[in-house]
């Protein structure tokens, strides 16, 4: 097993494969049900097997789907994004988060004339050598172009800037920060203004890396609510409700650039993701999707931090209510959350000890209480093993 | 538009949407029905929408598709490759073909902790930016540790691998060489057995991308027929008749190396493209597919020649039967080419001017003589256009 659904680094308790999905729950191969906390790392937006989801694909699945060109679909789907998103003139379409992120790279590089990107010191951009958070078989040119600074830190991005000189192409960021295993942190919107700022100096572009956020955030880019603009922005994951779809959207501007690259992949037309993805948008629009999540994670939010107090232990729990993340203090190798999120799997609840959770529409009160009933026996579990603190 | 599905480089008579496809048809959004040459530019092995195929991803969408982990389909899938494909021993999927080639890539330069990979010069083994072939928005540094050689040309290899010197990590290639616009050229035995040999002295790695005949041009490897073996392989586009899927597979020594490399995709782990997979496979071995393809190929080609020498036309068919590409005698311009395969189209045959076609599956008889009807008429419109030569 490989990748980040290998749970060779996880406790032997986790289960490797799923057999099942509905709503908010999952079914492993043993057919053990859990409340999925974790929404397939990001994908499940509306809940597993959405009615309107399925009903779109299996309609697409009548018609085609991977052709000599895209079908109608394409056209509908564009229309419908470029109006959801502020910042997007236009839109391509690939499979994999690394295809948009990469893709915002070269376009970026393309239109500019210039070589040098910065990304925020350890924050996660995709799984192409450029980007890679594991060095083997990379090479130091694959990423010599690359410059990093420190996310929220504008005296290092400053420096990083200058570093930069005059190559300095464009600035990628994620819309907040999200470190496996670290506490999350949200932007701060100074540090996202002068960012904006100093590429609008530069003529350098600002891409928003919004595979992870998209469409769970913010219905729309996930910077509107704090209404700073992006260049590029790169979407995956949400998109399509666990359809295999990524996009990139742009500035008029840049469209130039954006067909004089080279992008392309043998299923990046294919119809019934695009489907999926169309149904998907429309879907959490009119049942505002944003706001269920939202919802869904207050309740969460404040019935872990009731649990915690009350279990006489201090968390710290980070990140925007849709995308929560927890860790216990002092728990420098996580031991605490390990044994957290096992206790927390013996009692139905499917979250990751190092890794941000995610919400879906799916998720009711009920579905959150029952979330809770498992939570509350896993900070009981901590409190056996390690003491009060 | 963008991509490899964009018209805007072909006739303006071409059409850019599909709504429809079936068998060995597909029908562009105007309604027109062709016989489809191009098979969506290599995915449709068995015929578009196979009934068995389609019932496979039915029945798997009912159980999960995009879960916190794989689903069991992706073990039978493994088995079912490893055992159809001599020299895989291990097997990781990806979505694209470009995923597969860089996954390579970078297995072969952990194995080896070695930078430099070979591939021939001018022959495609992806998008992205080590690999693309327009420069646009790519740095110099992306390719820093890439040599080139022509294809077939054993000197010419010999002196890349001299320059490579102890830096040497691995050789990329094709099974046979299939550049645009170019005649096809298969490969020499004798140069894949010194690629072979000189890898093995060296301890650099072959690698074989299988990515665009891999299932056509045989069952398993498309050098089994040869006897030349390669220590890892791309795949692609056949592998799932359509349904997003690439896979790297490689020997037993590799295990390690792949296990250390960091390779992930949000959708990596979906599992209709699997169940789809494991139908096309299993359906492909029962039906012998390999020589139903190589059947229709041969009756085009007979049909082709035919045709041509009959019209008082030079041309010359390239590839194997199962792939072919031709070209008109002094076309530098691709002009008589591109006459031709309007006409094609305006009689109900779908192919590309400038890229090879591909067989499939449901391209019976009656199927293949229904696109001679149409290649008739085209060679009368070259001829009617350019005189005869």
């Amino acid at each position: 097993m490989y990748g980040h659904q290998a749970i060779r680094n996880m406790s032997p308790a986790y289960p490797q494969f799923f057999r099942a999905a509905e709503g908010a729950l999952i079914t492993d191969v043993d057919g053990n049900e859990y409340v999925d906390l974790m929404c397939s790392w990001g994908p499940i937006v509306l809940g597993h097997r959405d009615p309107v989801v399925t009903q779109a694909v299996r309609e697409q699945m009548e018609k085609g789907d991977c052709l000599d060109g895209p079908g109608p679909v394409l056209v509908d789907l564009a229309e419908a994004l470029v109006d959801a998103i502020d910042d997007a003139d236009w839109i391509l379409f690939g499979k994999n988060g690394t295809d948009a992120t990469t893709a915002c790279l070269t376009i970026a590089r393309a239109h500019t004339s210039r070589a040098v990107v910065l990304v925020a010191r350890g924050v996660y951009h995709g799984a192409a050598p450029w980007c890679s958070p594991v060095p083997a078989g990379t090479l130091p040119s694959d990423r010599a172009a690359m410059g990093y600074f420190e996310y929220n830190d504008q005296a290092d991005f400053d420096r990083a800037v200058e570093a930069a000189g005059s190559d300095l192409a464009g600035v990628m960021l994620t819309p907040f920060r999200h470190v496996e295993g670290e506490d999350q942190e949200l932007v701060d919107v100074e540090f996202a203004r002068h960012v904006r700022r100093r590429c609008d100096e530069l003529d350098a572009l600002l891409i928003l890396d919004d595979v992870r956020c998209g469409f769970r955030f913010a219905h729309g880019g996930s910077w509107e609510p704090i209404g700073v603009s992006s260049d590029l922005s790169a979407w995956s994951k949400a998109i399509a409700n666990g359809y295999p779809l990524a996009a990139v959207t742009g500035r008029e501007s840049l469209r130039d650039a954006a067909s004089a690259v080279f992008l392309t992949g043998s299923f990046w037309m294919n119809s019934t993701p695009m489907a999926a993805a169309l149904a998907t948008i429309r879907r959490l629009d009119a049942i505002d999707g944003v706001s269920l999540m939202q919802r869904a994670g207050a309740r969460l939010r404040a019935g872990v931090l009731t649990q915690a107090a009350d279990s006489g232990l201090t968390i710290a729990y980070t990140g925007p209510d849709v995308m929560p993340y927890m860790t216990f203090a002092g728990d420098v190798h996580h031991e605490r959350m390990t044994r957290f999120a096992e206790a927390a799997l013996a009692s139905g609840v499917y979250l990751h000890p190092k890794h941000n959770w995610f919400m879906s529409c799916a998720m009711d009160d009920a579905v959150i209480d029952r979330a809770l009933r498992a939570t509350e026996q896993a900070f009981a579990a901590v409190r056996r093993h390690f003491g009060p603190r």
